[in-house]
């Protein structure tokens, strides 16, 4: 796995409240955002909020069973590598969350729990462009 | 406050354990880990392993009482600015977790906690440049 990050989500209770709380300390939402994600580009790498149950639902969760509210994601370079990555993180002693598979947004990805129940997403994003130095970026 | 996140800090019951983890994914720890912490620079950023405790104390909460497991960092540039950049996120509704202070490893720090109770620390470290495109990176 390439060391490196591409996104950070954090699950949130009330979209518009939280959305706000970042506005106000000056960061600017992505135009990708929606009603239902609000991403901020943060350097080579995206922030996203995103409702805290509809999160942990993604990430084969459920809020309060120990659930960090965050994910953290890797977005692998094709759906084959997607595979690979899973594999190796459940080679490592990593735990499978999700097995990869087709998801709405139109991507590919699963979900590992790393020792200390960490989840981690590794997804193929045909949206989100990663450039040659495993930075990613948003359309504008 | 800038649109950049300078760390992510995970909280790990068995260090040695959750290292090996991510070495076996292949990453490759920075020589500046110690006993108590493991930092792996993942492009522009860096990722730490810290004992979820320890962590927690830092960021003036108890495992367990809704705690993430997860810290965020936001170096700022100067110390004046640690203190500018916590103001703001109280003014903007945020809840100070810990005041800035002096802390052990040299640096300056305090918490804020945004709305969904997401810790954030906010940081001026000496040790670790922040470059002018927002990115840091530890010493070699």
């Amino acid at each position: 796995m390439e060391q490196r990050l591409s996104l950070i989500s954090l699950g949130v209770k009330d979209m518009a409240n939280s959305r706000a709380f970042y506005e106000k300390l000056g960061w600017v939402a992505s135009a990708s955002s929606t009603a239902d994600v609000t991403f901020f580009q943060l350097g080579g790498l995206i922030l996203g909020l995103y409702g805290l149950g509809a999160l942990a639902a993604e990430a084969g969760q459920s809020p309060g069973s120990g659930f960090d509210g965050i994910t953290l994601a890797h977005n692998a370079r094709s759906k084959a590598e997607v595979d690979t990555l899973l594999a190796e993180a459940k080679a490592a002693g990593g735990q499978i969350l999700k097995p990869a598979e087709e998801v709405f947004w139109g991507g590919y990805s699963g979900y590992f729990a790393d020792p200390d129940n960490h989840a981690w997403e590794i997804a193929w994003n045909p949206f989100f462009p990663i450039a040659d130095d495993g930075t990613i970026s948003m359309p504008d």
